[in-house]
């Protein structure tokens, strides 16, 4: 049984208000040194059978219809 | 300038409804072959200095105290 994670995260140019929310609470709290923060969403999702590469085309689809949203959000699939 | 990345999942004891509905939903889509599916939060975090010791202490502090809730979720930081 083999464990694959999908990162989806905003695309660079579509604005991130969670991650700004933290980014201007973090000096607040006595953080400093922090630029930028971006909030994204991380699934890891349990395969009966190997990563193999078929099993990998068949997560990249799961992600492009119902994790990701392709039109704002990127994802990478990647192998634990 | 070095990027951070702090993974947050819910603990493996704590209930994830958002993953078990992802789960239930893949075969129904026609999707086969994947077991427990968990949701959770990524974060990238820019930084403005070096990502030395120092630096991933602190954002250490700042998962614990502002990204992550340390009563059902657990936390990973890594230089991206």
């Amino acid at each position: 049984m083999a464990r694959v994670v999908v990162d989806v995260m905003l695309k660079p140019e579509i604005l991130d208000p969670q991650g700004q929310a933290i980014s201007r609470k973090l000096p607040q709290m006595g953080f400093e040194g922090i630029g930028a923060v971006r909030q994204g969403k991380r699934f890891e999702l349990e395969l009966e059978g190997e990563a193999d590469e078929e099993a990998l085309d068949r997560v990249r689809k799961i992600a492009e219809t119902l994790l990701a949203n392709p039109v704002i959000e990127n994802f990478e699939v990647r192998v634990l």
